[in-house]
């Protein structure tokens, strides 16, 4: 029994196995740890923080909590065309932490970075008085100058994205019970939401065919006007052709006004991006060797904001979503 | 006003102006940041967490907090040898954070980013019920190889530390207003533990002169351990040759029992390395040329454990002082 408070023995305990592999970790034993960066990369950083009670609850499966948090960090990397090299993880464990939560907590750490097969680099443990606060700052490796930026989009470009959409926003309904859907559906759904799939064999297969990129993390359409004020552009989003998943499918039938909520929800991880048209046939052959489907869900145009069609090329707009950058209104 | 639920407005008002100088920060607005590294040299990277209420209180002034917090990191940089590139910052602001306590917070970020001349290259803003907690990841550089670990002391090395011991152990008492000394001692003490002065500096010109090195900050002793732990050694410390500030030194004139506290308080981010004696030469012009004072304190010897012996050459105990591994007992 390691007590929160004795940081150094929760340190050795739950963490130093998972840094075992990365000589440069230095076992978390020394002041800092060493990280090699090969000539012609890029190092590149991204950092997320999760806090119980905002973005997860304190009943959530703690493994999962453990496994989000380090794939949010790995869709930031994808976004940036960027393959994964380790995390650095900055804990606060509340004193009330059971063992149980603790040792389950870096169970799921533990089993995500051996899927992803990337080390834990180094970190801290504190106690806090308050909720559990995780801060992961993850690193990747990108060719020098070859990094997928959201700034890089032009007008004619095709807009792109894997996977399907609406998932996590959907997922997160049904793990409330909101939705009302056959079970293996709403099962479907909740594990989207709980457990992202940071496409990060994708990301760096889009170097050189992708000019902007980014994740989706806070809803297609915010994310997407990101990409459009970062670029100086405008977008055309046809919402027929965005991919749903068939649990999607499914809710969108029993409730047609939840597309706002696909289109403008958070928690996708997937990863959208433009292109010119002529890349088309090299992205669909990415989408196989990655095994990741690609859907190509309108343009990028001269202009300002996000506009989306229906599928007779009509304007609509996404009604209580939340979602006020629309720029068709 | 940007409330604290508005973290696109907080990153954009007081978090962005800290990256504008750094090209690769993508003015903290895009999916990650992208940092080079030159060829021939390693990333060093640490990570420090802090909670309001456990590693600050809640009143302290918050351009301190942000202080501290980046030069806690920037100290375990200094203990690699490493040059300091910039900082990631995980914060997560209570609701009731004021729009000063913020801009206060930002203005002492900005002021040691100015002053160790580092960019903030990326982050993550959170709101969170609890107390306010931060969490630093600190980036720097080092030659490939030439870092400084805590496990490279050998039996004959002299054992140095660099600037005085204790102030920051005896500055928390003087923050408690629990010293009874003159007003200007009691000053210089507080100041001590509120803003650590990282050796920056000095760490990189330990470099091919020192063999271990860490820096002190959960207390001399106790430090001193972790490197003898590291480097399969023992220790012996003159109390006598530590040196002390002139205030310390009053201190310990009021109250010779204090002596523990200083030997085993935490707080000093001074560094601690060894080195063979016939490095004492240079080691004194890299005191000069850093403006750093560095003190020979005792030496490395075969066995473990720490001892800590007086002018006559005889072991004692630090009473009352928490420190649990004393091998001397």
């Amino acid at each position: 029994m390691t007590p929160v408070s004795d940081e150094f023995g929760l340190i050795a305990r739950l963490f130093a196995p998972l840094a075992a592999g990365y000589p440069g970790a230095l076992d978390l034993k020394d002041d800092a740890a060493l990280v090699e960066v090969p000539p012609g990369q890029r190092l590149v950083v991204t950092a997320d923080a999760i806090v119980a009670g905002v973005h997860f609850l304190p009943d959530d499966p703690p493994d999962l909590v453990a496994r989000k948090l380090v794939r949010v960090n790995l869709s930031d990397l994808a976004a940036m065309g960027a393959a994964p090299l380790g995390i650095v993880l900055a804990a606060a464990f509340p004193a009330s932490a059971t063992q149980e939560w603790l040792d389950a907590f870096a169970a799921g750490l533990g089993a995500d970075l051996a899927e992803f097969a990337i080390p834990l680099i180094g970190g801290d443990t504190v106690a806090t008085p308050g909720p559990a606060t995780f801060a992961v700052t993850a690193l990747g490796l990108v060719g020098a100058g070859r990094e997928l930026r959201r700034s890089a989009a032009l007008p004619g470009d095709d807009l792109w994205v894997s996977g399907t959409i609406g998932d996590g926003a959907l997922g997160l309904l049904a793990a409330r019970g909101e939705l009302d859907l056959p079970a293996e559906a709403v099962a479907a759904l909740a594990d989207r939401y709980r457990l992202p799939r940071p496409r990060v064999g994708l990301g760096p297969r889009l170097i050189g065919l992708a000019h902007a990129a980014m994740d989706v993390s806070d809803g297609l359409c915010g994310d997407l006007e990101h990409i459009c004020a970062a670029s100086g552009v405008g977008a055309m989003v046809e919402a027929a052709e965005v991919p749903l998943s068939p649990a999607a499918r499914l809710a969108l039938a029993a409730d047609p006004a939840l597309l706002s909520r696909v289109l403008t929800g958070g928690d996708d991880y997937e990863l959208l991006f433009t292109a010119p048209p002529d890349a088309a046939d090299a992205l669909r052959a990415v989408a196989v060797d990655a095994a990741v489907p690609l859907a190509r869900i309108g343009r990028i145009v001269s202009g300002v904001g996000v506009v989306v069609v229906d599928g007779e090329g009509r304007a609509f707009g996404l009604a209580g979503s939340g979602y006020r950058h629309f720029g068709a209104a």
